[in-house]
């Protein structure tokens, strides 16, 4: 039976969710992975007033839509990053406050709490996100950490986030870390070191997004079997390697698009994933939850994009062996 | 005429200057890159002492060595760095005080200062040297910064490094940032962009470095050219990519040498750098300053590879064609 | 006018020909390659029963399928293979009888006449198979045979053969012997050396599966022309190589899908074959055989891909220039 | 410390070992492997007489060479084979006896345990030599063995080897087996499986030569780290993969140096082996033993190719990391 | 918007236009990019019969097709061409005349001002075709010329057709030379040379066709960048390098197809060009112009193929980000 | 016994050959290539002077140096070439005379004749030049030419040079035509096809000269095998393929060394040939003729380059497998 094929509706958030769930239906997609921010999810307000859940649910419904998993990106990474301008741009008032770096971590802490409890309300099994990082400053960089101060960040993590996962698992709600450059795990290695760092939480397992490890060598089959089990979510979203001599891998400061990043962002199928590998390591590993649209491309019009991806994702995931 | 082959006394800075000169005379080495740190050359000191200035001077001279550059990487990167345990364990207690952040910024940018005058004294006419960076945080990281961040952030480190680049014009010595990780600029359109920021001042250029090219998809010689005229001084250093599908390419928090890592540094000659188009590239940018080995390789002998570099480099240096 | 495309019913084996058909037709095949086991075609019956003859030939016709090629894989190999378990599994118990070497060769060798004699009874102008090889031990070991020993076995191919030959010639049916590693012959050259052993014989040639070449590095379109008029046959079948510094060429021990394996079997189009390499190499040689899906992929369910694989073949072969 | 180099004997067994010793001395080597035929080393004449030992040990120390391992290829190779004209080839007659396998190989298995005893009375540590193999012919051939036979083969293998090892645990000597096409483990996985049969066994360890995994698409570095502390001596030799679109990578039935095969050996350093990476992986794992030439190249005089090959294992041989 | 995908007549010149429009509507075309020879458009009779312009137009607007472009490849080559056996058999007699290369010369530039002038007439507002070039013999061999001779021969093109661009400009028609060997300029830096010589002239752009970039070596998407805004045309053409160690790049003196070339062409999709990075380039550079099928295909059926472009790029031609 | 490594002294024909050849002995060359230009060798002298022979061999022996061929570019490229400005700056004023095309190709045949009766009495038994070609400007080009414009520019290259060919027969020299871009044979196939038409000649042979196959992807290896027993000649000389995206392989119309070309030359061992394959396959066609250093590098001062190229090349001489 194939998987449900979703789309994440970041970045159509400027749009109300009537409207975008409308299209994606008509697109073709089985369900949406909700973003908590824009008019889509409101947190605060699905925490309060269960009206509204059973609103959201409804608006969904009218489309044969399932709300499959919802997204806190925006929040969940203020929880262990250090709190800059970015961080400010994304947050919500209520959790920005005073700006106050460790009273804005403390009210992200809480405000995932919530999310975990408006997905138990909605129904919703999985929610998607980050963890932040204390230490991607010094990836790459010079000087470099000792071995210490390394496992200094992967405790601190760990201490934060425990009581966040103690209330998913009591709400029988999982979250699926993205593995994504920026955060405290970003390759297969990384990751590998977190799951230690939370000895093997139950409630705690990965999204995986085969464009964050493209660029970086990183073969996404080869992560996918080597997290066979963990892996709780999956983001299809592609990327190309564009170097030319003069770009670099880093990407830079430039933004998405520009000729001066080494790589982009590329919608699904139209970049150098390899597709084919991805959804074989999917199969063998028994990977039964949904393909969730992540859809990202300078240069291709958006709607255009996701109608195209949710036809390339349907082609793509075959009949495994039984 | 081949170009002075330098050791860079980095590597080596837990040796007494004395016991290194003699042996990088004696495997062949024409000069060195002093660091200014451990005993090499101790900048409050030849600030304060003209005897100690001409005695570190004598002892080089007494083994034929030409003290060429002086390298500053420690205490320069605090200059627009934000303050962690990296810094507390490399900075010199005055430097670093009661740890204040601000603080300390100010007083690595007095020393910076002193080091162009120690420069002056020793008649040394380049110094070697990062600038730190406030923006390394936000590279290839989530969420991306916006034009304006980025823009403050080059504005900030020029502004900042503007006062001391006039102590350098004044004493005569050019300054040579070098590209790196971690560092504002660190790939060529980083470079481009801070050459920019600094606005064509004739005391400010490039220490050129191609191992942190190389696994940043950078080509080396394209890098020579682009800058021709810019590049002040060239690290010989040699790195290698050994991805595997499983080791990524922004090498972790693994350290040198560690089988997870996608690249490592290599004695130079053993890694994967193409020398022999960066040395055409220097030869056709007509580069004529000294060659620096600034040795690392995580699995060989330091004394044996050391040696080995300096022989590399003297094959390497053709003549080119006049 | 486009060839016809078969299903090659060994992968479905196990199921009755009457079901299997009907499926076949559905997916768009236009014949059959008629598996000489199971229930799929019973050379003893059908040699003595011409009724079971005439009712196989309907079932096909009831869903417009042609019987357009004989497959005698599992027989034809004992012929001149070393006998050891592997041929106790798969031969007819009256060919493997006591299961002594010399007379199990025989019975396999008088089978082989009857497949021909059958062939020409159903109509059917070509017999896909094997030779079996008294050399295949010595390929790639050590020590290395001497000239004279792999002269020696390519005689004795040769001349035991020959009368087998002789009853294809009789009965006007071609033999299409695939080139296959454990076969004699299963590389360019040593294909080339076999078709020098048997002299020019001209119902002897090749059955052409670039599957098996792609691994061994040997081209699969300058195969195709440097066997220009002796393809009898060709089977569609994909691979793919997945060399990850541990896994081997060889396959190793490993079954077929096993991730120590350096190479795997795909669906078509789904592997590394450059299919629009070969279908040009078909053109330009004008072959006008049919294209026989040979379906193997351990991790895609055989139904979907059996139906994928006709699409694909049928894409695939473009109009040549006439 | 560099490591001794050894020139094995075998390439140049036609020639007396008081005169090759003489050219190994010249040519710049440290030691000898002795294969234990022609008039190198006769293990039946060593065995009766202490003398005779004596006087090899005093021959090799004339010209200040060790004689570090014994080599058993030829008489080893037997134990588990199926036996044919190669092995008559190269068996002596005592051992051959009327040629009947099963006889040839208990001779052979009796013959492997007087090499031991010799090899103690020398004073050598180390035996180099194969298994043999009842299961290469299933390789990479058709049909393909059952997960029973391949365990069957091992197994045997196994138990015929353990009184074998039996004596060299007893002699304190270690068995260095050969990872090699035709042997019952040829790379790294088969290596490993074999590895387990033996059950830890410590007088039981591998050689390595990494000219046989190279056409394998097995990474040299890869497999000396996977096998760290189990490598009881290494080979250098070199090879190169010229397939062309016509080669094949199996080499086919042709001899050394025809360009019909898709892989050649190569003299060391001549080749496509990553010796920089080899030399790194033994420093690594912490390999202390010797480095010997197993010199073959089609296209160089043996002479001359046996004293560049010994400059370049010197050169290659670098201090490690203390 | 999707760009109109026009099918370039040359390929069917043999065919009459009335035949030739009907197919290519059939087949899903908007357009033509009509030949100046054959029966597709005569170029004196257009200029000086109305009636006739006027027919052509009705005959395609019958198949609702546009006449988008007009191409004159083969008169504009003769322009600055030294003139032989080649262009004696495709000029038309009345340019062609006695042969004389002078005369030749300057009847061609006549009758290219004719066709701007046609051009006009029917309302098409681009023409596509070469310039000739005195300066092929030249490159790539031996002696070289001298920078005066290059640019002599820059200077002589301009010079001659300069007169010419007057009249295209005075036409209000855009001249939009293809980039192709053996013209005056064939890869990036000799049209970056070319559009120096002509300084700019607004009427003077380039039509784009990547299968003469490829084997070249030169990266189409960058092509397009770097002369954004001067690319007036695009044909759909695409190539595959076949080298396999024998044939050459230079294609040599052997017909299209012949296996001794080191590239071929192909039918647009089924070769190497990198027609995903072409199409985002060209929505980068807001190419607004037509695309328009230059079909060739040695080894592919022309009906078969022209239908299977027209298909291709329709899928191509994706809706750019606005 | 390795080859004699020869200099071409074409790059310093500047140079008056006495002081050249004082060079050349010092830096280690067997023997010299003579430039039949400059004051090397003036044919008219020589052929008038026997003296004048003798004084110039005499010189040679001074500095041990043999005279082992004659080489003879620029008039013979005169021969069959269309003449132009290129030609008139590098032929004798009496070849030039007043500069009709005609004329000068009838004069320059006169002097090849000179050149073979001149070698003849210096005791030199191979010339190396080219022929010219009336059919470069096709390659490449459109339109193509006629497969008879082809076969007849064949011919009257083979009708042109037979005379001259008869001389050399009579004299006992032979021609050794360079393949080399401009000319009538510049890859594998075209030189076959000259072969052809010259119809075995036993005078009539091949310079090899790999720097010129690399960058139209002919395999210089596979050449050698190609034509084994037919290369008269080799020359030394390398070249690196520098493609970036902007560069093109066709060179263009810059200048050695300008960035703007896709290839450069190289000084030996500096560059791409694999020279390991070349010097492999030279043995196994069992050349034994010189090897001549044809040195050009537009990054390295000539003196230190033809030093270091002559070491290069008697390093790389090693003796093959008697």
């Amino acid at each position: 039976m194939p998987r449900p094929v979703l789309l994440f509706t970041s970045p159509f958030a400027d749009r109300p969710l009537a409207e975008l769930a409308a299209k994606a239906a008509e697109w073709g997609y089985a369900g949406l992975e909700l973003a908590t921010w824009g008019d889509h999810l409101e947190i605060q307000r699905a925490a309060a007033d269960s009206d509204y859940c059973q609103e959201q649910l409804d608006l969904l419904a009218r489309h044969e839509l399932q709300a499959a998993v919802l997204a806190a990106f925006r929040v969940s990474s203020a929880v262990c990053d250090p709190i800059d301008e970015r961080h400010e741009a994304i947050l919500p008032d209520y959790v920005l406050g005073d700006g106050d770096p460790e009273g804005v971590r403390e009210r992200a802490a809480e405000e995932m709490m919530a999310v975990a409890r408006v997905a138990e309300k909605l129904g919703v099994g999985t929610v998607s996100g980050f963890l932040g990082s204390p230490a991607w400053t010094w990836v790459a960089g010079w000087p470099a950490p000792t071995q210490e101060m390394i496992d200094g960040a992967f405790e601190h993590v760990a201490k934060t986030w425990l009581p966040i996962l103690d209330v998913f698992r009591d709400c029988g709600v999982r979250y699926a870390f993205e593995v994504h450059p920026g955060q405290i795990a970003f390759d297969l290695y990384s990751a590998e070191r977190l799951l230690d760092a939370f000895d093997g939480r139950e409630e705690f397992g990965l999204t995986f997004d085969p464009s964050h490890l493209l660029w970086q060598g990183v073969d996404p089959a080869e992560f996918l079997h080597h997290f066979a089990g963990r892996v709780y979510h999956v983001h299809i979203k592609d990327a190309v390697v564009s170097l030319n001599g003069r770009a670099g891998l880093l990407g830079g400061y430039w933004p998405s698009g520009d000729r001066r990043r080494g790589w982009q962002y590329r919608s699904p199928g139209h970049g150098g994933v390899d597709w084919e590998g991805v959804i074989r390591a999917l199969n063998r590993t028994r990977y039964d939850g949904p393909l969730s649209v992540d859809w990202h491309d300078p240069d291709m019009d958006r709607e255009f994009g996701a109608e195209d991806a949710c036809k390339f994702v349907q082609r793509l995931d075959f009949e495994p062996r039984t």
